[in-house]
C-alpha cells in the first residue's frame, strides 16, 4: 500500500464476523446447522437505514472489497476502484455491506471450517450452495445489522446473480439492483469451461476425492490449471494482445516447453499466486453455483415470467470484449425486464479489457455507475 | 462403416510408408538421422505428374483423410466430407496425397518411435518440428512420389499453416494454395490455450517427463484435460447451445460434482475417446509448432514481405463461429497478399459450427470449394 492511505479510499477497514445459530436449510434440501459469515461495512449507517448498500462477490472474490486491512498490505480491496468517498459507490453517502459467501475459504463457514459432525474440516461434505441460498444468508446478516431494505443491491458476474436472485427472492428488499458483466445463467460453453476446471481440480492426485486438508496437502496443479483456464476466459484476445503479444520471454526462441512466450510465464504465475490464496474445494462449489443458477427454469424457460413480482429498478451494464459474458446474455436480462414492464437502463459499455473489465478502472464505466447511483434517493 | 462403400467414396485405403535415410536438418538445428513418413494416396497420378494435391492435416489429424481401412472400420478418415468423386477435392480428378506429419503418433517417426541411438522410444527427446521441418519432409515425399510441382497445397487450421509455409518456402513446387480457418500467426489468447494443454499434460504425474512409455503408463487425465479444452475452443458457443443447451442428464439437479449437464458428460466421452487413440508427446509438439508458426517474424512482422516470393493462387476460406481462428485471422493473409499483389480469392462462410466448421458438410463450404478446384488446371 502506499505510505499514506489515498483520501479517495475507505482507509484501514477491520473484518467483523456473525455467528448464527438458527439452522439454514438449503436448496439441495440439506441444512447447515450453523455458520459464520464474515463481512466489512464502509461508511456510516444513516438514521433511518435508507442508504445501506449490499455488494455480492464474483467467484474468487471475498468480502474484503475496498480499503486496507493493514499499512502493509500491499493492494486494497478487490474493488477499491469503484468503492470509495467521490467513487461510484459513494461512502460519503452510502453505508456499503460486503461479505465472503458461505462455502467461501476467508472467513465465512466453507469447506475448510469444522464439520461438527466429525470435527474435521467440511471438505467434500459441505453441502453445495447455490445462490438462492447465499442470497438467504445474505438477507439474515440484513435482519442482523438492521437493514429491512437496501438501498441498492449490486455485483458483477457470479455478483450479479446474486443481485438479480435478490430482487426475485426478496423483492421488497431492495430499491435498485445493479447486475454487470452477467447472465441470466450459463451457456453450455461457460458451464463446459467450469467442467474441465472442475476435472482439473478433481483428478489432480493430491485432491483425496476432497480430503486433501487430512494429507496435509493441496490440489496445487490442479487449482492452477483451472485458474489458468478461468483467467484466459476472463480477459479478451485484444487485451492480451496488447499486453503480451507475442513477445518472446528471452529474445529467441528456445525449442522447448519451458516458458517461451510473456504470456505464459504470466499464466504460470497467476495460477500459482492463486494456489497460495484459494482453496479446491471452494472453487468446485462456486463453479456449481454459477452452472445452476437458472431462476427462468421454474418458469418454463421464460426469464420474464420469474422476474414478474419484480420492484426493484435495475441498472444492467455490460462490456463489448466480454465473452464469457457477452452483452447478447446482459440484454436478455433487459429484454425480460422490459417484457415484464420494469424499469431497467442498460449501457454497452466499450472496453476491451474483457470479462475483467468489471474491475477496471473505466472513465465511461465509472460515469454511468456514478450517476446512476448519484441518483438513487436515501 | 456402413455394410456397402457409398459411391462417393475414395473406398478402401492402404497407407504406405516411405523411410528417408537422408538427414532432416531442422529448424531447432537438430538432425533427424533418417525416419519413416506414413501416407496415403487417392485417385491416380496423371501422366504428366500435374493432378497431384497435398492434403496437411490439423493438430489432431492424421494420414487417414478419406475412406476405409477395412470393411470394419466405423467412420471414414477425417476429411470425407471434402475427398472423393465429385467431392470438392474430386478424385476422379486429383491425385490427392495425405500424410502423418513427423513427430505424430499413427506411424511416421515420432515420439513414440524408437530412437536409433538409445534404443528406447524418443519420448521427450524427439526434437521439436516446425511448420517449416513439415514442409520440408512433405517436400522430400514429394520428390519420392516424383511430384515436382502441386496442382495445390491444401489445408485446415495448422494444415493451412503448412499450405502458406509451401507457397513461401516452395514457391515454384504448387500453383494453388488452399488456407482454410487458419491464421499467420497464433495469438497470444492462442498461445494460452495450448499452454494451458500442455500443462495439464505435463503435471499429470504419469507424465515422468515425458518417458512414460518406460513406465508402461500414460498420462490419461492430462490428455483428457488438454483435448475437453481444445474441444470447447473449437466449437461455438452458439453450437453447443443447439447441441446441449443446459440439458441435465438425469432431468434434475443431484447436487454434486458428477455429471449433471450433458455437455460435462460430452465433453468427458471426447476426452477419454482421445487418449485411446493420441499420444501426449505429440500433442505437445504439434502445439508448440502452433505456436511457433510466424513467417512474418522474419520479415520485420511483415507478412506482406514474408509472401513478395510466392506465385501460388490462393483461396482463404473462413468461418463466422469460428472464435478460435477467427474470420480476421484469415483476412490478415488476404490483406497480406493483396499488398503484395498476390492472386486471392477469399470467402467468409456463415456456419455456427465454430473452428471445427472445416471439418463438416456445409453447402456453401463445399460450393465455393468445388467451383475453386473445379477451375484448377490439370
Amino acid at each position: 500500500m502506499p505510505d499514506t492511505i489515498p483520501p479517495d479510499s475507505v482507509g484501514i477497514v477491520t473484518p467483523q464476523t456473525h455467528h448464527f445459530n438458527e439452522p439454514l436449510k438449503l436448496t439441495s434440501q440439506r441444512t447447515l446447522p450453523h455458520y459464520d459469515i464474515i463481512y466489512e461495512t464502509y461508511g456510516e449507517l444513516n438514521a433511518d437505514h435508507s442508504n445501506a448498500i449490499l455488494i455480492c462477490h464474483a467467484l474468487s472474490g471475498d468480502h474484503h472489497a475496498a480499503g486496507y486491512h493493514s499499512m502493509d498490505e500491499k493492494k486494497p480491496g478487490w474493488w477499491d476502484n469503484c468503492i470509495g468517498p467521490g467513487k461510484p459507490i459513494d461512502t460519503s453517502r452510502f453505508f456499503v455491506v460486503s461479505l465472503n459467501n458461505l462455502g467461501g475459504c476467508k472467513g465465512s463457514t466453507g469447506p475448510v471450517s469444522i464439520n461438527p459432525e466429525t470435527n474435521k474440516p467440511y471438505g467434500p461434505d459441505f453441502p453445495m450452495i447455490t445462490v438462492e441460498d447465499w442470497v438467504n444468508s445474505q438477507a439474515r446478516l440484513a435482519d442482523v445489522l438492521g437493514i429491512k431494505q437496501w438501498a441498492a443491491v449490486i455485483g458483477g458476474s457470479l455478483g450479479g446473480m446474486q443481485a438479480l436472485q435478490w430482487a426475485i427472492g426478496y423483492p421488497d428488499r431492495l430499491r435498485h439492483c445493479i447486475v454487470i458483466a452477467s447472465a441470466p445463467k450459463l451457456s453450455a460453453q461457460n458451464i463446459a469451461f467450469n467442467e474441465i476446471a472442475r476435472q482439473a481440480i478433481m483428478s489432480d492426485p493430491t485432491f483425496y476425492d476432497g480430503h486433501y486438508y487430512e494429507h496435509d496437502t493441496v490440489p496445487k496443479q490442479g487449482l492452477m490449471l483451472a485458474r489458468m483456464l478461468g483467467h484466459v476466459t476472463y480477459l479478451s484476445d485484444d487485451s492480451m494482445k496488447s499486453k503480451f503479444g507475442r513477445e518472446l520471454r528471452e529474445g529467441e526462441i528456445k525449442f522447448g516447453f519451458d516458458v517461451e512466450f510473456q504470456v505464459e510465464s504470466y499464466l504460470r504465475y497467476q495460477g500459482e499466486a492463486f494456489v497460495n490464496r484459494f482453496d479446491a474445494n471452494t472453487y468446485l462449489l462456486m463453479t456449481r453455483a454459477l452452472d445452476y443458477f437458472d431462476p427462468a427454469s421454474q418458469h418454463n424457460g421464460k426469464l420474464a415470467d420469474a422476474l414478474s413480482l419484480v420492484k426493484a429498478k435495475f441498472l444492467v451494464m455490460s462490456f463489448t470484449s466480454d465473452w464469457r459474458f457477452s452483452p447478447e446474455r446482459s440484454e436478455e436480462i433487459v429484454k425480460a425486464l422490459i417484457d415484464s414492464r420494469k424499469s431497467v437502463s442498460y449501457v454497452k459499455i466499450k472496453a476491451n479489457h474483457g470479462h475483467d473489465a468489471f474491475l477496471m478502472p473505466i472513465p465511461h464505466y465509472d460515469k454511468v455507475f456514478s450517476a446512476y447511483m448519484q441518483r438513487i434517493e436515501i
